[in-house]
């Protein structure tokens, strides 16, 4: 245990709590508990006599710096911090871009940033032409405006969207060398701000023996799926804004349906056009691609949900450890049903686990970033995260979730490979040299 | 009163709470409670047997849509919601960039639009080659470099900046006819995450005789501050994140100073030094610029809190109501003190106030953004909000504001303007036809 004097002379020890050097969260609330002295050569250099050379002025304190812009832009030198795309010359398939986890920090998606995926291109809607429809099993079929839509009670809340074959990559049997980005891209967290649908079928006069809504997309794919009336009434918005401005196109402009932890795609873009039926419509995407095959051959079919899910973004592959000293294990997690309630983080690839701090407030349906003090010392280690909800769900382990859920190497059928719906363990395996790999643990 | 069915049956009245037309908060908060027939022309449009119109396709949803882009940027309908920008031609002076309030919804400021204030342009800083340095009356001097400062504990909050004169234009003693970009454009709100600055004092050993902390940045005017070393270890932070990337290159890229609820300016940008010392520096712009001219011809001097404040966004300046009906009016309310505790509502210029509904979470020292249900029934109207705070603080009439600090067509002596932390109330006026004024009330 080291320890440290703070200003005001008490001495602070650094309890680890967990196997491989993991610190008691508590490190982290204090005022300045951690750190100091024990983050030796990795930390805050010491100034002595001969290095007065920090105290020089750099170039760009010598001259005028450049004009500001409309609409700010990050740094040149952060031109990694990008979306990775799957289609970047707009062929005729679907366009998958990807949120780089592993770059980013705090709980907001910046809207540059969102994933996105669109099947046939990003359309683009006049908002002021754009209608949308409610119809089908209601006393009255409504046609709503932006502007109509605008004037009726607006509610804000910070919600995450995950597409359901977020981290398909995690299904293969031997681990694949890609970042947090490729593995976990597809999901995305940001403040929204829309007109609670139940409102709008209220108005409409939904009838009572509707017990679906089928949400069409004005993509030229008409993106379409079924959604329970009874997740309508429960927290679902027709979506208008995206961290404080319009969403962007990829994210459905002029607007789209929000359906908190419900599968990406059933968050209907561009939305055009609700009908209330008595039965699912058994659209392409619910009755094929989005019914998961299990290792028996048998799918589930409308598994809307997504389920507890957590993973390490720093340190993680793609960046490394350059020396032993103090560092911060920090992540993100979150679960469909509603508020995570615990991450424990392992050190030594789920032989002992400890308790991460939580960021709050914690938002329902939304990310939540934990963080984890660690002394490392130099030796190898397999840092792993897993998540628990306020409903008590917890994120499975990878031997249960592989003996539940198959892997792609062996496809259970010929209908499809397994690729939907992991939210399991990640783990990321850090060698004596700093050097980090995804591994199985 | 109106009232409507619900979908359960139950039938429900729009409770009116304060003159020309406020109705209870409650009516935001359960399922379907507002509008439906009483919105009149002014909603949703009812589809009769010829008006099968809107079921056709837009030519959008009939060709193949664009490419998807690395970083995503707003739709082309958009090109109105920018920053407005007091020096586009980069001259050899301070440059404005206004946060669009009035065309934004919800809390968070995107990245994008947040407010920058620069005196001497956007400096090009290398952030492998920028350092911070701490120094002055501590034990040991210490220089972080931005890989040796994210391995420290990061926290996350949400917090507003506000520049101490944003607001200016409310100082004339004649309405000006502005948006509330151009009147309250100079704040925004994001989520910063960093290291609190608490944690570094005390590992460079800060002298118990140091009272002040000169922060220093690396544009080329070193803008520097003083900042009491109490509110270093309140809850100020060295911020590396802005809503979940790097900061912008106007708010301070790599690294800046962030001092809740404290005056824009002493929150120093590509900060590189700190320095302990036992007295102020007396600095260009605290010694000056930042020195609040009375009407008495004295000056407020280290005035750094941004008092309680709010103002409505929508309905406000540069829109316009087409017709009589149901209107929700929204806006934002902070407070440097703490978290907003109140916001209060009044549509007939202050003579009968109603509470609205605020968004939570409520963050302390950050947005909230407050809504009412309204009823406009056509008649002359004046919009006004007021906002409190946990600490019992309340945002003053603009008498009493005006009585205590003046206006700006009788300068109160040589050396300025009354130019500095304006909070007092934001007056809309709207006319029979629906047109919105700004106004004094």
């Amino acid at each position: 245990m080291s320890s440290r004097k703070r200003r005001d002379g008490a001495s602070q020890p650094f309890e680890q709590v967990a196997g491989n050097g993991l610190l008691d969260r508590r490190a982290l609330l204090g005022r300045g508990i951690v750190l100091a002295g024990a983050m030796g050569t990795g930390g805050a250099a010491a100034i002595t006599g001969a290095a007065a050379e920090p105290l020089k002025d750099d170039p760009w304190s010598l001259e005028m710096g450049s004009a500001t812009p409309p609409l700010q832009t990050p740094s040149r030198f952060e031109k990694n911090v990008v979306r990775t795309l799957s289609n970047p010359n707009n062929e005729f398939r679907n366009s998958h871009a990807r949120t780089p986890h592993h770059l980013l920090h705090g709980t907001v998606t910046p809207n540059s940033l969102h994933f996105s995926i669109n099947h046939s291109g990003l359309p683009d809607i006049d908002p002021a032409q754009h209608k949308l429809v409610i119809h089908g099993m209601v006393k009255q079929p409504l046609v709503f405006t932006l502007d109509t839509l605008s004037r009726y009670p607006l509610v804000t809340r910070m919600h995450f969207v995950e597409c359901s074959g977020n981290s398909a990559p995690m299904f293969s049997n031997e681990p694949l060398q890609l970042t947090a980005q490729a593995l976990h891209g597809l999901c995305s967290n940001a403040e929204w701000t829309g007109v609670p649908l139940s409102v709008l079928l209220d108005e409409a006069g939904i009838d009572p023996a509707a017990k679906w809504v089928i949400a069409e997309g004005a993509d030229s794919q008409l993106l379409h799926r079924s959604v329970p009336v009874k997740k309508a009434y429960e927290d679902a918005l027709i979506a208008i804004y995206q961290n404080g401005e319009r969403l962007m196109p990829g994210n459905g402009y002029p607007m789209r349906l929000l359906l908190p932890g419900f599968q990406g795609n059933m968050n209907v873009k561009f939305l055009r056009r609700l009908k209330a039926i008595d039965q699912p419509a058994m659209s392409y995407f619910e009755g094929r691609t989005y019914s998961q095959i299990l290792p028996d051959g048998k799918a589930w079919r409308f598994h809307f949900l997504q389920e507890v899910k957590s993973f390490i973004t720093h340190p993680s592959f793609g960046s490394r450890l350059k020396e032993p000293g103090i560092y911060e294990i920090s992540g993100i997690a979150y679960s469909g049903t509603g508020r995570i309630s615990k991450v424990m983080v392992s050190a030594d690839a789920g032989k002992s686990w400890a308790e991460a701090a939580l960021q709050g407030p914690v938002h329902p349906k939304a990310f939540t970033r934990f963080r984890m003090p660690w002394r490392w010392e130099g030796q190898p280690v397999v840092i792993q995260s897993r998540a628990w909800d306020e409903a008590g769900n917890v994120q499975p382990l990878r031997a249960e979730f592989v003996a539940a859920r198959g892997e792609t190497k062996k496809p259970p059928n010929p209908l499809g490979f397994p690729n939907q719906h992991y939210n399991s363990i990640t783990s990321w395996g850090i060698d004596a040299s700093g050097e980090i790999k995804h591994v199985y643990a």
